[in-house]
């Protein structure tokens, strides 16, 4: 068996694990993915290779070389596989730095449920209409092209999912794309932040775009924007936001 | 109990509905959705209410009365319930359409994995980098609207994932589309055309803007269009793609 397979665990817990998922969990034989993923899923039975969540590329090549060996390497995600995880990083990998032993190895990429899938859910459905999704993190891309897609996508109504929006090395990313956000769009946007759902330490916070206040932001927070038609509303005691489906 | 919860069970099969939905759909005592998505799930202690796929407010109250009465309603999408499906109509009928009898009715939307991630994961990581998920029908939003975000959305530079982007009844709106993204972006750009995601007449298309052929999308295709660096790449004999984590 020279098989390698990508899977993501959802953004917490075994209820968002799909089937498939743990299938696959239980035919590898080793788990290559950042430790605390890795630590979810321990079975005697698998070698598990750990690794820092930024050494992606590394990791990459690291499981295509287990799989070439012979054994059935599973690379594990948070989240979905295919949204700012680990699919694209093994794509680079065979397509841009391959190695004649990875030819043979078979292939797979599994889906999974997603952390702005959970974050819309816990409010409502902020992302019922048309969205995008995009990473506030410039590790990758320059700014500027940051500050161009949100305003664009602001001008195109867009309600908007941010992964990592804000961290130590990164501190003022969010703030300032707030400020491009509120010179389009109207102060009572609906906005949500949603840190660790799913987890013992969840937290949510429904705000407005002209309140929102990105200090409360932190890399493990997803932030959603509504468009201009998002709207909250109260049921059964609490708060809750949509965008409509219909939109004039 | 006077309770209702609005699940997805994925795009096709078992494998992909969530132990968390499994768990919803345990407890619950009436379904609520599209015939065929209940009959993935039927069980004898289930009220099943089927409905047309297209009278979702109607379904949305009917579900909110039957949770009203006294019953533990799970009202079921295909995919993500937050993603073009019922979370969005019955936050709208709770917001817009809201009975007195309502108000004690207990609330939850639970995740599930969409369309569009079924769809990436068989060809590999089209939306890794950021994207845009837009729907192609104007029975909800007029043509213009939907023309100038597919504009603004190529002059961002995302990727973009459509539903229901062909039917009968709108025979014209994707090769419109095309055209409009034809004058925005370069004919090598990857799209994808992915059917039946996960079922029995599963048909994946992957082909270029330049070359793309709306007359081969119907109303189940999803629909992908990569960004300006989305790659083709050929490993273990067939074609994948990709949009790069990195953007330069």
């Amino acid at each position: 068996m020279k098989r390698l397979d990508v899977i993501g665990v959802g953004p917490a817990g075994p209820g968002w694990i799909s089937p498939e998922t743990q299938s696959v969990i239980g035919m590898a034989t080793d788990l290559v993915g950042y430790g605390p993923y890795l630590d979810r899923l321990a079975s005697e039975r698998h070698r598990c290779h750990a690794s820092d969540n930024r050494e992606e590329l590394e990791r990459a090549a690291q499981a295509l070389d287990l799989a070439a060996e012979g054994r059935h390497v599973a690379v594990v995600s948070g989240g979905d596989p295919g949204i700012f995880a680990m699919a694209a990083a093994l794509c680079e990998v065979l397509d841009r730095h391959a190695k004649p032993g990875w030819a043979d190895v078979e292939f797979g990429i599994y889906p999974g449920i997603s952390a702005l899938q959970a974050a819309a859910a816990r409010v409502g459905a902020p992302l019922g209409h048309d969205f995008c999704v995009m990473s506030l993190s410039d590790n990758l891309k320059p700014w500027e092209v940051i500050a161009r897609r949100l305003q664009l996508a602001a001008q195109a109504d867009f309600a908007m999912a941010f992964y990592n929006p804000r961290s130590s090395s990164r501190p003022w990313q969010m703030g300032e794309a707030l400020s491009i956000l509120r010179a389009e769009q109207p102060g009572e946007t609906p906005v949500v932040f949603a840190a660790a759902v799913g987890r013992a330490d969840e937290w949510v916070r429904m705000t407005t775009l002209a309140e929102a206040d990105a200090s409360e932001v932190d890399m493990r927070t997803l932030v959603i924007v509504g468009n201009s038609r998002s709207r909250f509303f109260a049921h059964a005691g609490r708060d809750w936001v949509y965008s409509p489906r219909d939109y004039e």
